[in-house]
């Protein structure tokens, strides 16, 4: 009788260990990443919605002008640059409406569907930001630089505001960017160890 | 006494489904997983591979020229080509170098350490590929289009076969960007269900 009794109360505990025993040792570290998480979006949205605010005002028109022309430079004269106003915009809003989901995984730290949820569309918006980042820092380093073998020519002497501007939303961009891959990264390792 | 014996034996049949039910069930779906992801990684290393040579290999030089010049068109006009030609080779070279990990994931389906590690650096690399790609793409489209407001005439009339080239290195790098989205998301959906 001894033997009997003993077998199942040894597997009793173990059946404690794994039930409430894990869950209890790891659960503050997943909420600590939920947290982060949470918090690290919030930055992810400035930095996404300065990068489209700060391209879209970007403008400017020089003080001299001849009898046909006034020279203007503004976001919408390159299509990059529209198209890093909608996307940065889009990630922005996107970041936005994942915070609740965000709230989930703080108050259910071993829920695994928001997270995975949650890491899916990051990783298809971190693209959406890397691209728009990226096509709009071609077209700024050649506003610096030019090409002298197309002979594109440097605007950046003449438009310094204009460059200084949409060189900042990249910058920006590249923020919402690093955000982005640090999430992915930390929802990995929350999905990853139990 | 009926009482004390009848608890653990439920929370002992309880454990056992933990232990054993749920691996046995899902193990040959993150099997399928694991080779559907060795398969894809074969094809992004093609797609890399031929997006850093196609673009490596682009050079067209003008049947005509002046005393002073001749007119040629190369990736080494191009910053944005250079940075391009290095960092789609480095991808292709990290999904080679990834392979053995994909291997062990097809042996181990339940093992989450090599995918953890696939998920990050498969982020990184996404990232790469991306800015890359997308960088390309801009000037590419400049060279289609040109630009009237920064008066940035389009080269692709004259040099066509350099435009061709540029164009289908920048598609396939979008090809290898599509694969390493869908291996992130399947690499996710392995770690989350359990």
């Amino acid at each position: 009788m001894s033997t009997t009794i003993d077998v199942p109360e040894s597997s009793n505990t173990k059946g404690k260990t794994i039930l409430l025993g894990g869950p209890a040792r790891s659960g503050g570290w997943k909420k600590g990443i939920a947290i982060m998480d949470f918090i690290l979006r919030l930055g992810a949205v400035a930095a996404a919605l300065g990068a489209a605010a700060t391209m879209g005002m970007s403008d400017q028109t020089l003080p001299f002008f001849t009898q046909f022309f006034q020279f203007e430079a503004s976001y919408d004269s390159f299509t990059t640059f529209q198209f890093f106003v909608i996307s940065m915009a889009l990630v922005a809003g996107y970041i936005v409406l994942s915070l609740p989901f965000s709230i989930v995984a703080i108050i259910r730290p071993h829920a695994t569907g928001p997270r995975l949820f949650l890491i899916i569309l990051d990783t298809v918006f971190l693209t959406l930001a890397t691209s728009s980042g990226a096509s709009a820092a071609a077209i700024v380093y050649l506003a610096h630089n030019g090409n002298q073998d197309t002979n594109w020519l440097a605007i950046c002497n003449q438009f310094g505001d204009f460059c200084a501007q949409t060189s900042g939303a990249v910058v920006s961009s590249f923020v919402t960017v690093v955000i982005l891959v640090v999430l992915i990264v930390m929802s990995a390792l929350a999905l990853g160890r139990h």
